[in-house]
């Protein structure tokens, strides 16, 4: 018997509850604030703050994200040191997330918003082709999500960077490490990707010292997490010219008002939070795998060091 | 000592001239219409209309084009059999048409018209996420070019569906052929994608009926060529909404004339034959490996059926 609490704001738990029970057999599914006996509760299923929820929860074994990221649940480091947290890794989410950015990395590449504004303009003019292998594309953040998107834009011949915590190695990208790397990896960008998990370290990243590393002429691509980006500094760098162009998936505050900014900007392609959603119908499959592999005596897969906040 | 003569409106003799040196120790190069003496002239490097060019060069062993399609030249019967007439095959031409596929698949499978449309209006609105797996991408031709894209999208793991005049089997997508095998095709196809060689046979083939044949809300990328088209049946597939856009790259007269109804229409993409340039260091290297290698009595790659015209 698994008994799951399920708390979301976004996600409809009896379509989570059904595909659940396909995987789960003995599954015991509460919706909160119905939590029954709290004694009871093992697993956590969870899209948002936990605020005070695991006090009342004594005996829960596992947090389970809705999502990539684990920074919405706030601050990891007054979980009980017995509770796993665990980060959705969902081949599909990941799918998903190399779609979009080699999406953008394609876009930019080959000139689409300069051959969207000639075709309103009715202008013909070619521009000279460059090479997929003359492309550097830096992705900040070699997790899972990094390390797939690197290697297909690396298989269609793009020259790929990664920035990470730790040093790593992969035959399909470069890989440059902590702040002593940071400097030499931006120098060496031409389209910046951010798939970093959202941590006291990145918050703000973006920001106008991190552009200013850039070649000028370069480019964005945020998937990450709204928080990573200084929005009135990427204004400036559109507006000199550091930057051609961005996107931007993701926001503070979501939805983004409409007196936002980004909005009239040309340059910058955004979308509503899509890059990257979670299917529950795979999503629910991975997350039963887990807690099925784990009730056997297997390890978790996706689980956070929460010291770490990823 | 190879002696050749180059001819083109478009390209720079000067430049090719260097690049091929490189390759060719023994190299004679002259730029139409100073010809020398016309006995000697053993390879004709050419882009547009052969004209009666061949009866005032009566020793030429081949023609080679200086683009992936040799419909260009004209009438491919009226060549002597004893000319062999050879297509470009570079794989930098296949890689950048190959890019240019992707992105507008992915254009469109991720609704970018539609997100760019919301943002103009300040629209925060998700739409349900398709897998890739989800998408059918049907490519018409699977030559080099085709057959690269079909590669790439499987491994994105878009569901890739072929169409070829003869039969044919990959692994990485399902092939249909012949007149016999085009509905079947089509009806299957959410995104459809002509690399087609223009021949008779091949001329208007994107017309109302092929439209009719797909599901509705489709998508057409054309970046064979213009010749492949049937404007006005675009413009009323686009309007009917049995297409909700289009990518077209390619147009039966370039530059297009300011006053085309393509410009003003805001579901077609359109690219001054960008898809894929010929760049002259990669294609020179190319061919000069292609006489060097036949001079040592090696099969010529890329060598045309006359009769079939690719």
């Amino acid at each position: 018997m698994a008994v799951v609490l399920f708390k979301s704001q976004t996600d409809d738990p009896t379509l989570w509850n059904t595909e659940l029970s396909r995987y789960l057999v003995h599954l015991d599914f509460r919706v909160w604030p119905a939590v029954g006996d709290p004694q009871e509760v093992e697993y956590l299923l969870i899209w948002g703050e936990l605020g005070d929820l695991l006090e009342t929860l004594p005996n829960v074994k596992a947090i389970l994200s809705l999502g990539a990221g684990v920074d919405h649940l706030g601050d990891l480091n007054k979980i009980r040191n017995n509770i796993s947290v665990i980060r959705l890794v969902d081949d599909d989410l990941t799918r998903g997330m190399s779609e979009y950015v080699i999406f953008n990395v394609l876009r930019f590449h080959r000139l689409d918003q300069l051959y969207r504004e000639q075709q309103s303009q009715r202008i013909w003019q070619e521009h000279p082709p460059v090479a997929s292998s003359e492309i550097r594309v830096g992705i900040m953040g070699l997790g899972i999500l990094g390390k797939d998107a690197a290697k297909k834009l690396s298989s269609l011949d793009y020259n790929v960077l990664g920035w990470s915590r730790e040093p790593k190695s992969f035959d399909f990208c470069s890989v440059f490490h902590g702040k002593e790397g940071f400097n030499d990896f931006l120098e060496q960008t031409n389209i910046l990707i951010c798939l970093l998990p959202l941590t006291a370290e990145t918050d703000g990243i973006l920001c106008a010292k991190t552009f200013s590393k850039l070649p000028v002429n370069s480019y964005l691509v945020n998937a990450a997490r709204g928080q990573h980006l200084i929005n009135a500094d990427l204004l400036d760098a559109l507006s000199s010219g550091q930057l051609l162009g961005a996107a931007i998936d993701v926001f503070p505050e979501e939805p983004l008002s409409t007196s936002h900014p980004f909005w009239g900007n040309t340059k910058i392609m955004m979308t509503p939070h899509v890059a990257s959603k979670t299917n529950y119908k795979t999503a629910a499959k991975c997350i039963a795998r887990n807690i099925n592999n784990w009730e056997r005596g297997g390890n978790l897969e996706g689980v956070v060091n929460s010291s770490r906040g990823y």
